[in-house]
């Protein structure tokens, strides 16, 4: 399953350069993870309500077009890959169909200490049923 | 006493008016709160693991002049008043000696489970001490 | 007219407190007055085209209730004044039907230079139109 | 040369995992880059006055120990590439010695219109001469 989810690019995103600065995007990226979770009934307040959270552990991203304040883009997410210790997402922002921003988040199972943890197997199951390959 | 603190406009600070987003400067005032409560041998974090915490209730500024990235600025943040249920810290961005904006917070004391709680009286008197009047 | 607006509340806008940091809700009034802006077929960034800005040069915010990650919140915006020299917004956040928030920013046009001008006249007639009493 | 830059935590880059938000760590390279370039004699604001633009157009981080309010973190930045088309910057974050996360960004110099251009020579041997290898 890959969600659709559009982007309102907000003025405090834009810099002196007049596009959107590129942080802007990482929190761009997991607010589509909420979003993503919540269609699988895994809304991620409620994950961390029972002790289990996804912290990044490693962030990629690559921006071939410029975002501007006026536009609204549209943000992909899906489910590379999910195991018991690792969980990644891929992220593709577009603007009128055309490739704005490509990115990559993994995030490692913890408990409310931030001790590393086995994702419990009914969350995996979900998560693996929504892998796109 | 008030504190003098420095701040380095950051890129990512600005907007595509070329001049520091209004938000930012929310985000120094907090700094510089954080930089005098140290001075007064009250770290913030120190509070909050002893279950004392003072958010903000109330904010106000006024920009006068607008700041660009490649300067550094001059904050300056005081204690206006300190009650037992209330404190109140002031605050003036300068730069080149010229006011750029000027501010206020208020602050509430409350426990971790965000219940309004009486100052304990040893934080409240170094507080005092250090008002300005 | 009054605007309302549903804010989803993001992850990265909250902070170890576990609610909603306060600056992140100068971010979302200004996405408010974005909106509203649309609506009224007065689009911000086309108003910026055409040589018009609308720095805040005074922000005022009262918190009453903190707000959470996995809450969407409704943002009301509505102009509260409208001036050949000055406009102002009011908001109020609200959670469930209660008030989380109340706002007020002040807004003086200016052209690309910074240097303030009058509005005009056919901007203001329309701003002067939805302004709520 | 590499640049070793401290940077005070701030309240508002926490989030409810009580730990630092892995968008906070994409500003800070940034304002490690200004810094560097500063010492280079190259400061970037007065780059951009000479309409030369280094966007980003590649970011790559790994977190590998959080990072919290009330700390101090060392950020060690260089320039791992510079030619005419392409500058690469390296980036290690430590707390109290031990690696907290590690980054890199990629540059690619453009005019004020956004297109792609070669680097001044001059700009470009400054870039070069502090290459770490």
């Amino acid at each position: 399953m890959t969600l659709t989810h559009p982007i309102r690019v907000r003025y405090a995103e834009t810099d002196q350069m007049g596009i959107v600065h590129h942080a802007a995007y990482v929190v761009w990226l997991e607010e589509g993870r909420t979003v993503l979770l919540e269609r699988l009934g895994l809304p991620y307040h409620r994950l961390e309500a029972q002790g289990l959270f996804f912290p990044v552990v490693e962030l990629g991203l690559r921006y071939h077009r410029p975002l501007r304040y006026g536009e609204v883009a549209t943000l992909r997410v899906w489910i590379e890959a999910a195991r018991s210790r690792k969980v990644v997402f891929g992220y593709r922002v577009e603007r009128d169909g055309a490739r704005a921003a490509e990115g990559r988040t993994v995030h490692v199972p913890q408990d409310a200490g931030g001790r590393a943890i086995r994702m419990p197997p009914e969350i995996l199951a979900k998560l693996q049923a929504a892998v796109v390959a």
